[in-house]
């Protein structure tokens, strides 16, 4: 039996940096009101603009490696001296509930992710063209060139992984991303595939009672 | 190469009679703009109400033969020895413009388009309960029992076949219902599988020059 009707669905979206990811998964919350985003946890030093809980969960190096210890991660990596983890007890008490988990993860997160879970929606956003992501990324004068250099190299090696995922939406326009984005989720839930047995099974049972009543009238 | 970009998405929705699909294609239909209804061709006599060219085509019965011997449906049947049938050629023009066309169909035909056209996306539609089936199918007030017990009977065969669909989807309220067929179009233009490797290729080629442009910067 096939039963799914009680469980939230886990949606990871990911795709290489500047792709807009998180400002695409912005806009899907602002339509599906229904659906949790998982906060990630890190190690990195608080910034000023950071909201702890809102951004990340802030946590010290010793008490993230405890979290590592206690196997309360997903997934966890390191990059750049600083630990980046996704918390596994919140996801699973609302999936539990039945409630949607969107976890916004880069890219080799979210293949760890995918060797682990089943049933899970993997959701990877690109940029229109790589024209684009160049702006992107040169705009944000965050970061020297070297560092946006690495992006593109990782990205050139990642964007293959693209396969591995269940759908692709290109991130044109903001609001037309997230309407994929919700557009799938919603069909997610309407697939034959996944569908709750029970339920064909009680419309025949159903049937048949009518059957049988119109069977006895006509007596 | 897996290239679909160009093609227009042929939808197949049916269901069980009864089950309200006209209705929910044409809360579809308000929505979606770019979608095409297919029409089909009967040789029933014109009722009061019906329009020909927009409920059906309405053919004798010797045109009707002539356009089965040119193969010219892509699939017909005979009910209560009048025929009814979809035009291929009309479908294949759509398609081929990149345009999505929408045919609404008996479970019988549409399980006779499965077995020739492969990417097609069929949806099945579903009564929230076989009470509400019975309700609406006996406020119709057009039919007899009898005709009505010979519907229950036919959707106790048919109600299995929803496994040869790709998605269900409850007619519940239908507002709700079409908003989970448009999703369902939408989202079948983002699934990986079905992605055009080119547009992966043509990302990679891009990359690769952003990477040799910082190269001779940094000389």
């Amino acid at each position: 039996m096939k039963t799914m009707k009680n469980k939230g669905q886990l949606i990871v979206i990911s795709g290489p940096s500047g792709c807009g990811k998180d400002t695409v998964v912005k806009e899907v919350l602002k339509t599906n009101k229904k659906a949790w985003l998982s906060i990630s946890c890190t190690s990195r030093k608080i910034r000023p603009g950071d909201v702890d809980g809102k951004d990340y969960y802030f946590l010290t190096k010793e008490e993230f490696e405890d979290k590592i210890k206690r196997g309360e991660f997903l997934e966890y990596a390191k990059y750049s001296d600083n630990y980046y983890g996704t918390p596994k007890d919140a996801i699973e008490e609302k999936l539990n509930q039945g409630i949607d988990v969107i976890l916004v993860i880069e890219i080799q997160g979210a293949l760890k992710i995918k060797e682990q879970l089943k049933n899970t929606l993997f959701i990877f956003i690109l940029p229109p063209s790589i024209k684009e992501l160049k702006k992107r990324l040169e705009n944000r004068n965050t970061e020297t060139k070297e560092a946006i250099t690495k992006r593109f190299q990782i990205a050139y090696k990642e964007i293959n992984t693209v396969n591995k995922y269940n759908y692709v939406v290109i991130n044109d326009i903001v609001e037309d991303a997230a309407k994929k984005v919700n557009s799938i989720i919603i069909s997610e839930k309407c697939r034959v595939d996944l569908m709750d047995d029970e339920f064909i099974n009680s419309l025949e049972e159903e049937i048949h009672e009518v059957l049988l009543e119109y069977d006895s009238t006509n007596k």
